[in-house]
Parts: structure tokens; C-alpha cells; sequence
């Protein structure tokens, strides 16, 4: 048996019952299944998947946001080590598309979160090195799914936000959890645009030492702002939220958990937790489908087509909707 | 010739000289021309835009949205008379996805603007009865291009705001504007959100009398929230900004437009104004093939295939991706 390679040839049933009883070297083995493009492995995976189906376990998902600097490992690493430490089973995935491009990868240094990643209840998966959001999407969400499998009670899914990266793990997850930095008056410029829409709790970590009244300061401007935006049908009042934790303090950890299986625990009372979870896995299945289509554009001679068209259409020497139409007939002929 | 109906045999360069003249019936005619989904009409409309490109003439494309009750009428009569004022020709056209579900549509009704809709100098024509955003989007960009070819100065596009149709907006505009009333300190949860992605300028409406208290305090919640975005590189120096303005006492207007002019023409001398319209050409372009490709999925078959597997997937009873999967295949053998 390769060591965390995929089996060569696999029973099914008795690589389900090793994940479902807990043994990690068998989830590892399945998340790099489930990694692979090779078209035996994706069928070996996908029936891995439906077979696990059958354990129906759920977990909380949390996605976690947040650029680098504001202390995701530390806030990982403690708030992982407290859940463990009440008894919850704890995975961290990774969402990050450029990984393929800066040749590493988040979480690829498990030393960052030393004490976590040989916590016997913890377990860590860095991201690969791919860089197809739409791979890196599916690959997540299966994930998501064997860890489930597995027993976990938290699956973590972190993020640094580049491009789409936070809409992925804002439609896999159950709460959507910005990390932010304290900032001086003048430096709040950080968030990216159109995060507020996704964030159910923003956290400011740092609020210690020296940075605490920073901390406030910006806390109580991220509160402002979300005050302006319109109420989400799913949240209940107060929510979306901004909070204050330390994470190298360990500070408000256990409120910030609080807040979060509160909001939890409402939307299920009121039926948003099934309705969200069988949203996304509507919106995943359009989304494939739709890629599916799409990927007529991915060939060689058709980008080169887009491309020429493009150009042309910016020069303003032919209009989108003819350029289009076009397009259209030359990609067909080609079939 | 029917009275503001597209020709029946239409001699494009007789209709496009009309058209550049200033012949504003003629500029009417040709707007239901491309509303027209019939195939000759479409291909009348085409035809005729790519002649008029040839007059190569620009407006400044100001985008507008603002919920009902913010005063939206009001602004654009008194912003409207003030450009035409100061010798400015001024289209007004409006984008509204819902107008054929609400049967009505927005600015048909001209009395809401009535010395405008008398100035010589300006033109206004209300949206089109129809739902598809698609369409919608099209209509706009080829009724903003023949309103450049008739000769307006500055083209507006209002929207409600439902649903994408300020992304539609903005990626037609130069510059985006969003429109609010002043609110009391716990009823300032109006605004979508995302929009503050795509906002240039934020007018505070309704600063006259005794609103004028609560609208100075929303001006400067807004300006403070919009101080927490990252600034983008298109924008110059304290943008993006929100501001007061009365529309009723017509005060700040002027102001108003020196704002909007000075930024178009910190983003002409640095580039990013053309750069803008290149890259709005583009995005055109990929919607309209990608649109093309996913029309596939407009059929009542395929409609039904969808539904079919999307209520299976969010049951749970199988996988987004093995779903796709299925219905893709289904697809082809249609065809």
C-alpha cells in the first residue's frame, strides 16, 4: 500500500468502514483519492462518496476568512485546541486557489499550528497545489463530506480570500467567520469588497497588549457598518456581528463559539440550516452543470478565438453581440 | 410609418443620419428596433449600430440606483434641468428586470418628471416590459450606444436596484451612483448589500428642512463605512465618497456633478477610463457567449431535467457533481 497514495485496487467497503471508525491514515488516503484527476480514481472516489453517504453524519462547517497578518494559524490553533479540549472533533481544510501559483500552499506548514496538528483530535489537510477554482471547489466539498463521514464534529475551512475563494467556502460552509486585524484610523481600507455580504461574525483578533484599544476601535467600526447593511432573512437579530478575541490570549474564543452554535442553533429552530445545505447543494449541481458547458471555452483553439474576438471587441471594431454570435458558429463548426 | 414603430423596409443610412441630426423620433424608433426580438429586426438593429459607430461620439454614462423613496424622480429632474441648464444634453433610460412581473415598469410614467420630459435637451424613455436581464442588459448597452450617436452629452441609466441589475448598470456606466434617504440611527439597514463594491458616489437625498439632521448623520455613517473598503485602483484620492444633496431645493447638485466630472477626468488622464470601456466590452462579450452556451439550458426539457435532478441533489439522494454529470450526458443525446 502507497503511504497516502489512493489503493491501487480498493475495496470500497472496508476503505468506507476505515474512515467512518476514525482511522486518519485511511481519510488521508481518500482526500488524495478524491484529489486526483486520473479518471479511474475520480470513479473510485465517487463511489467512496455515495457509500459514505450511508454513515449520515453531520458536522458544523465554519468557514474561516482571513489575509494573511491578522493570526489565522494562532486563531486555529487555539480555538481548535478548545474545542478538542471539550471534547469535539476537530478537521481544517484549506481553500486556496493560488497555491499553484505561489508554489506553496496554506497550511503547508503544519509547525504553524504545532500543538493542533498532534492533537489526537485534530486533523489538518493543507490545500494542493491546483488552481482551478472549480477543482478546488469540488475537491472541498468532498472533502467536507469524508470528514464528516469520519466523525469530525468541526470542519474548519479556511481561506485567504483571493478571488473567489471566499464564495467557495461561503457556499459550503454553515457560518462564514471573517479574522480581521486591529487597524489605526486611517489604515481601515483592509476588507475586501463584498465580504460584509458573505460574513455572519467578524472576529478583530489581537485585542491584547498594546493593540487592545485599537481593537475596539476597529470592532466597533465593523459593527457600524454592518448596521448599514439590510437584515438577511436568515439571521437572527444582532447578526451579522463584529466581536473582539485574542487568539494568542485565548480570549473570547469561547464566546466567539458561543455566538456561533447560538446562530447555529437559530437557524435550525427556523428551518434556514436544511434550507441553506440543500441551497448549495442545488447551487453546487448548477454550478457543475454550468461548467460543464462552459468548458467548450477551455480548448486551446477556442481561447485563442476568445482571445482574438476580445481584443477586437475592445478596439471597439465589432460589437459584443456580434463578436458573440460569431464565436457561437465558429466553436459549433468546430464539433 | 408607424408612429414609433421600427420601419417595415428601413433605408439604414436615411434612419442613421436622422438619428445623428438629432431627430429625437427617429432615436425613438430606432430604441423599439432593438427592443424587438423579431429575427429581421435583430438584424436591422445590428446592422444600424455598426453604422453608427462611424459618428463615434461619447457621453458620459452616469449609472443611478436608489430604492423606491429615495426620491429618484425628484433628483433626476432637478440634476437633469441643471445639466440641460448649463447647455448639456441629457438621455435618461432606465434598467428594470421586474417591470414585466410587476406589469408597470419604471419612468413610464413621465409626469413623475415632467418639466424634463418637455426639455428639448433631454430624453427620456422608460425600460421595456420585459423580464430576461439578458435582454435587459443588451437593450441598454445598444440604447446607451444610439443615444452617443444622436449626440447626448450625458447619458443616465436608473435601476431599482432588483436583483443583478446593478451589476448590469455598472458595467454599462462610467460612473456609478447610488442614491439613499437619511435614516434614523436603527433603520439604517437599507442598502443591498454588495453595492458598496460598485458605488463611486453615495448621495444622501432629502437634506432640506427637517431631515436635514438625520441626513447629515447617514452621510457620515456612509462615508465611514465606505472609508472600511479597500480603496480601488481607479479611484483617485477620497473616493469613493458620499455626499448630501437636496433634489427638492436643488442644492448640492452642482457639487454633485463637479464630483463626477473630476473623477472621469482623474480616470481619463490616468487611463482607466478607456481602460474601463475595453474592459466592459470584454465582459459583454464573455456574458454574451457564455450566455450562448448556457441557453442550452432554456429549454422546456432541459428546464424539467434540472429541476428534476436539483430537487434529487438537495434531498441528498445523490451528488451535485455525479448529478451534472448525468444531466450533461442527457443533454447531448438531445441534440
Amino acid at each position: 500500500m502507497q503511504k497516502n497514495g489512493p489503493a491501487a485496487a480498493m475495496d470500497i467497503e472496508t476503505f468506507s468502514q476505515a474512515i467512518t471508525s476514525g482511522d486518519r491514515r485511511a481519510l488521508s488516503r481518500a482526500i488524495t483519492l478524491i484529489e486526483s484527476s486520473r479518471a479511474d480514481h475520480r470513479e473510485q472516489a465517487v463511489q467512496l462518496i455515495e457509500y459514505l453517504k450511508t454513515a449520515n453524519r453531520q458536522a458544523i462547517r465554519i468557514g474561516l476568512s482571513g489575509t494573511p497578518g491578522v493570526g489565522k494559524s494562532t486563531f486555529i490553533e487555539s480555538f481548535g485546541k478548545m474545542l478538542t479540549g471539550q471534547g469535539l472533533k476537530v478537521a481544517v481544510l484549506a481553500v486556496d486557489p493560488s497555491s499553484a501559483r505561489s508554489g506553496g500552499s496554506i497550511l503547508g506548514d503544519k509547525t504553524r499550528m504545532e500543538e493542533l496538528s498532534r492533537d489526537p483530535n485534530a486533523f489538518i489537510r493543507p490545500s494542493p497545489s491546483r488552481s482551478h477554482l472549480g477543482g478546488v471547489a469540488r475537491r472541498t466539498r468532498e472533502a467536507v463530506s469524508l470528514c464528516e463521514a469520519a466523525g469530525f464534529d468541526v470542519v474548519l475551512i479556511e481561506t485567504v480570500g483571493v478571488g473567489q475563494s471566499e464564495t467557495v467556502v461561503a457556499e459550503i460552509s454553515d457560518v462564514f467567520v471573517l479574522l480581521l486585524a486591529p487597524a489605526g484610523g486611517d489604515e481601515l481600507q483592509g476588507v475586501k469588497r463584498g465580504i460584509m455580504e458573505i460574513a455572519d461574525i467578524i472576529l478583530v483578533n489581537k485585542a491584547d497588549g498594546d493593540l487592545k484599544p485599537a481593537a475596539t476601535r476597529t470592532c466597533s467600526d465593523y459593527a457600524g457598518a454592518l448596521r448599514l447593511l439590510r437584515k438577511r432573512p436568515q439571521d437572527p437579530e444582532g447578526f451579522p456581528k463584529a466581536m473582539m478575541v485574542s487568539a494568542m490570549q485565548q480570549e473570547g474564543l469561547q464566546t466567539a463559539w458561543s455566538e456561533m452554535t447560538s446562530l447555529i442553533g437559530w437557524r435550525r429552530d427556523n428551518g434556514f440550516f436544511d434550507a441553506r445545505r440543500e441551497d448549495q447543494a442545488r447551487y453546487w449541481f448548477e454550478q457543475e452543470v454550468r461548467n460543464g458547458l462552459l468548458a467548450q471555452l477551455d480548448t486551446p483553439q477556442a481561447r485563442a478565438m476568445m482571445q482574438d474576438y476580445a481584443s477586437r471587441v475592445a478596439q471597439g471594431a465589432i460589437t459584443p453581440t456580434v463578436a458573440a454570435q460569431d464565436l457561437l458558429l465558429g466553436l459549433q463548426e468546430q464539433t
